[in-house]
């Protein structure tokens, strides 16, 4: 068990904003990944690479596009995706319809990262251990559990992730 | 992948530890695993279970001899232990020898839950992550990475875990 | 010297704003008051009085006719008035127009304080020392200092408060 | 109201303890005032002085000399003081006694700042604003009152501070 060669691909979501406090919104200004990889000590070999940092919901066919090309395009068999919740499942259904010969793992955050209740940083945790270990296929890491791809989805009402009925 | 079945087995170390602010001192008070867990949006099934909570450098061996009798009544075959990180690796080793047929994964943290800068609660996420992914086995997860029970040890000049030579 | 005898009047603000999660926005769910007071281990003697929980700048006159009657009819001689940054100014000329026989302090924050780079413990420290030791008069605390209710305006590009040119 | 003059002199004490996660145990790398002043969006113009990095119950008649010779020497008529709870009484009358034409503010923190629990930005915030506000004289800002530092001491087992009786 070397040290796994895994990329993390940051496309924003709640995850990553922060708290703009002129306008008094809230906003991305950068990623907060390499923060929180320090934070948990990490001792992976990870490439970051910033996609994008949108918001899942306002989120196009070619931004997920481009998500899929940079996971095809990738020389690291295992991917960590942070993502918005809320079209997570509609990212990970299109990833696993390509069938890549990789371990793909969305996760994302309920709470921003930069707020003190966030659970951003137990989320990373799981899903950089899921990717290492899961086989190939296209994987949901929310709520401590991880989902396949096709078969979660996010009760908005609870705000949890769960199976697809 | 329904929500799994796990056993958290509490035994101390740096990860519980708090201040004592009318002594000035670092001291156990309970437990912060179920915070963490609430914090984390855990949806995993999972029951706490505080042996002890104490410094890992003052475990005796009727101590580790408790510890591995809970991991065998545990009704559970899937186990994260949160271990003070100084002797995690002789827990482990011991735990290894028995060979249960359970997955058993330590875990616990270089710096308190209760400072800002802790790394618990992502140690805390990818321990059971690995404990829900992995085969039988004993483990150690520290440091984003996974280590078997019998490989690892605690760098102390550095302070992270890696490889035994 | 003793325990000064104080009331908070809140009435919302970024001081008090919280992440709802369930739907991804800013919201005031309670005031955070009380648990900031416990924070600061505060050993005054402080009724807490909760007027309304708004932004700012959907403060009405008759929102600030409120606070008004609620500084005339408080007992204390001494007020505290969290408040949204941004029409801080205008609460405080009202109230300084009306030359009530107390002293007025009105506070805020840039970055709510459920996030962790918030200054709103900072301010409310300061803005209760302000508190206990100015004259008859009102007054606005933010960034450490404290201006004249009737000197004072919130430079909104830069996000600091300065005297009236 | 223009920016006050004021001059930090930093001690050490629990405000600015660390955690040490090699050695597992509190010690003093550099102190927290100017990040905790970037937190609290000062715009005061403070000098930031570190005199020593010591637990007060370590410091030494030598030690209070240097203390008092540096509020002698400060061209600043305001200074507030960082410094251990346990002695902070003993500094306070020393400090009194040289009758210095200056306002004096000692405070300090029952938990360090760096844990997400610690009341040392409520009272960094409080000693600045006594320290704008009160006449001459040496005093304890703690628990968000203000005393003569003749007149104070701390109940040890409370953790809090009072007259003295």
């Amino acid at each position: 068990m070397d040290p796994a060669t895994l990329r993390i691909l940051v496309t924003g979501g709640t995850f990553d904003k922060d708290y703009h406090e002129i306008e008094g919104r809230l906003f991305f200004r950068e990623t907060h990944v390499q923060e929180m990889l320090r934070l948990g000590r990490s001792r992976l070999a990870i490439a970051v690479e910033t996609l994008m940092l949108i918001d899942s919901l306002e989120m196009t066919d070619a931004d997920r596009a481009r998500i899929l090309e940079a996971c095809r395009r990738a020389p690291e068999a295992r991917i960590v995706i942070t993502h918005g919740t809320d079209t997570m499942e509609d990212t990970a259904r299109i990833l696993g319809a390509a069938n890549l010969a990789k371990t793909i793992v969305l996760t994302g955050a309920m709470v921003p990262y930069t707020f003190g209740s966030s659970d951003g940083l137990f989320n990373l945790g799981s899903a950089l251990a899921f990717a290492q270990t899961l086989p190939t296929g296209t994987y949901v890491a929310m709520n401590g559990r991880v989902f396949r791809g096709d078969e979660v989805r996010k009760n908005k009402s609870l705000g949890v992730f769960e199976e697809r009925a």
